[in-house]
């Protein structure tokens, strides 16, 4: 198969991540006889102090015309505590998500069994989780107008809306995901309390009778917060709106014990986006420390989902459990064992595949 | 001195565990010498059943010439899955904060030495924890306006709304609050997205001068439900607007193991209001079976925050702490030891006290 793919690197560590997942991602196509070519484009803080705009017209087009696009990590603090910067990273991000239409946010949740010890939850409570998240990507709060201050400033406000279709469209993919797996869709919402959260919950019961072989529930996000750390094993495909799930996502990264491990893809009606779910970590970026495995399983996860090509998925996420095993991992993961540095990671991975 | 205290027990198992917070507060009077009165009101579905209110004015009234609420839990099942439902029972709740203008909700977390083993996370985690969230209670998309569907019924929309005003009287309680502990403050938002969230970090950043001793922490509420979860010992005194307060004090209640132990109390502009966390819970109603402690350390907060009486306070933590030692326990905490029922528990610890 051909594959063209965007390259998104981003702000701090972005770059080495995704340098590593180049790597494997090259390794993988030699060995199963894929062609592909990858093509480079500047976003997020970077992209500001480049030409002004986080997410420039000529990033667009590279995605648009891109098979799938591997993004590392936008965020800058030079941009947090300055609430009146007129640009900021994070704009790029989420117009990057409108334009490319990625409605869809998957994020997977599951256990590494030689990391179980690394999860602050006891081990009975998390071994075998396995869940993933849609979260709903361009709409709700983050994109509802009206948003900003009144004239006087002493007032802000923001908008949370939601369409029948908007909801229809992550509610479907919802329930696909569910026939392929323990069949068990949990609508997250807050529907004694939003508006749009009922019409949440009234769109996903209108369509449940088409999936008569899923079980639904509705839970409220406040219940949701809570089981999710008693019992994740409760849960197989949760469904919610963007706010939510921007939460509950993080949250949920914590079972696993490190969230440089969890990967995300974004699905969408002019493409799909893979990336890391950790963020820019400006701290550690350029110092080569930084973990790579949540963005060299991103990749896998494109595979999959961009290219519908399962055995170069697995033969991924197999060589990543490897280094695991072996304890070919960065500092966060060494445990007093020997840190390896984020490219050596990446050449171990990338050789193993050969 | 006299108290006259309004009692709100409300739904499922509400007036079972406001019954014993009942006792334990009439024990600590009379052992302290204190005259206490109570005036007991509807509330939730029992006031919708009732009179076709969940907040009648009767009750308004009740708790306006109180010097406290007493709150047990509101909430049905009838309604939940309802969407069309013209009235709910937690419209009473809201209606209820904000006409009493309970605008700050302080929900303190900690462990119980004697409970450490029953939280989900591990010991080195979570004991020690000693963090109080302030979550703005009356205001952002809980009560903005609009609200609601356009005509064909395709769309919802909420909206989050907040003033200079607002975010202060929050923030500045969170400030003395951290001057009596830690000296911490965490405000959590999400600048990066929301206009709302960028009002409440400036408005912070400009009272932060006044406070030259606290600490204050910006940190976003994706990065918060993580790191809870991951190192609640971090955190001192966490301020934030409502639906993120709503989320986070839910997933912060899981560090202590039971969700049966954790009291609230909103201070108001009218009067103020304390309550146990969890929810009705109606699936114990009626049962003699619910869990009181929350309820019985909500009214310990009561003497501390509403009359000013630690001693009074202190006497309820020691009891309930004695409980626990001993096993004087309902189902949930029994762990194959003797199940006391709720109202053997509520009679055990006012015979303590006597
Ligand atoms: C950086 C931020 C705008 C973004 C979001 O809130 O969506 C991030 O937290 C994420 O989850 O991808
Ligand atoms: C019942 C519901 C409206 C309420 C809220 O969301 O505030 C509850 O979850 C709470 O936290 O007291």
């Amino acid at each position: 198969m051909e594959m063209n793919i965007a390259l998104l690197p981003g702000d701090g560590i972005g770059p080495e991540v995704v340098d590593q997942a180049v790597k494997v991602v090259k390794a993988v196509a030699n060995k199963f006889g894929h062609k592909v070519t990858f093509e480079e484009a500047i976003t997020g803080a970077a992209a500001i102090d480049a030409v002004g705009n986080p997410y420039p017209d000529e990033t667009h087009e590279v995605c648009l015309r891109s098979d799938a696009v591997l993004f590392g990590a936008i965020g800058d603090p030079r941009f947090d505590n300055d609430p009146s910067a007129k640009v900021r990273p994070e704009q790029g991000l989420l117009e990057m998500r409108k334009k490319l239409g990625l409605f869809s946010n998957v994020r997977p949740t599951f256990t590494f069994p030689s990391l179980l010890h690394k999860s602050p939850l006891k081990k009975d409570r998390i071994e075998g989780t396995d869940l993933v998240f849609l979260r709903e990507l361009t709409g709700g709060i983050y994109f509802g107008e009206p948003r900003g201050r009144n004239e006087q400033g002493t007032k802000a406000f923001d908008t949370c809306v939601y369409s029948v279709g908007e909801i229809e469209r992550l509610a479907r993919m919802g329930f696909e995901f569910a026939l392929k797996r323990k069949k068990l869709l949990t609508c997250v919402d807050k529907a004694n309390v939003l508006a749009t959260s009922r019409l949440w919950r009234e769109t996903v019961q209108k369509l449940a009778p088409e999936y008569p072989d899923v079980k639904v529930e509705y839970e409220f996000v406040d219940a949701v917060a809570m089981r999710l750390i008693q019992w994740p094993k409760a849960y197989d495909v949760l469904i919610t709106e963007n706010m939510f799930g921007d939460i509950l996502t993080d949250e949920a990264s914590v079972i696993s014990g490190s969230m440089g491990l969890m990967p995300s893809a974004s699905i969408g009606t002019k493409t799909k986006l893979f990336e890391p779910i950790h963020g820019s970590y400006p701290q550690a970026a350029g110092k080569d420390i930084a973990n790579p495995l949540a963005t060299v399983l991103s990749a896998a996860m494109m595979f999959e989902y961009a290219f519908d090509l399962q055995d170069e998925a697995n033969a991924i996420s197999d060589v990543v459990n490897l280094s695991l095993e072996k304890g070919i991992v960065t500092e966060d993961l060494a445990e007093g064992g020997k840190a390896y540095k984020t490219s050596e990671v990446g050449d171990w991975l990338a050789g193993e595949l050969l």
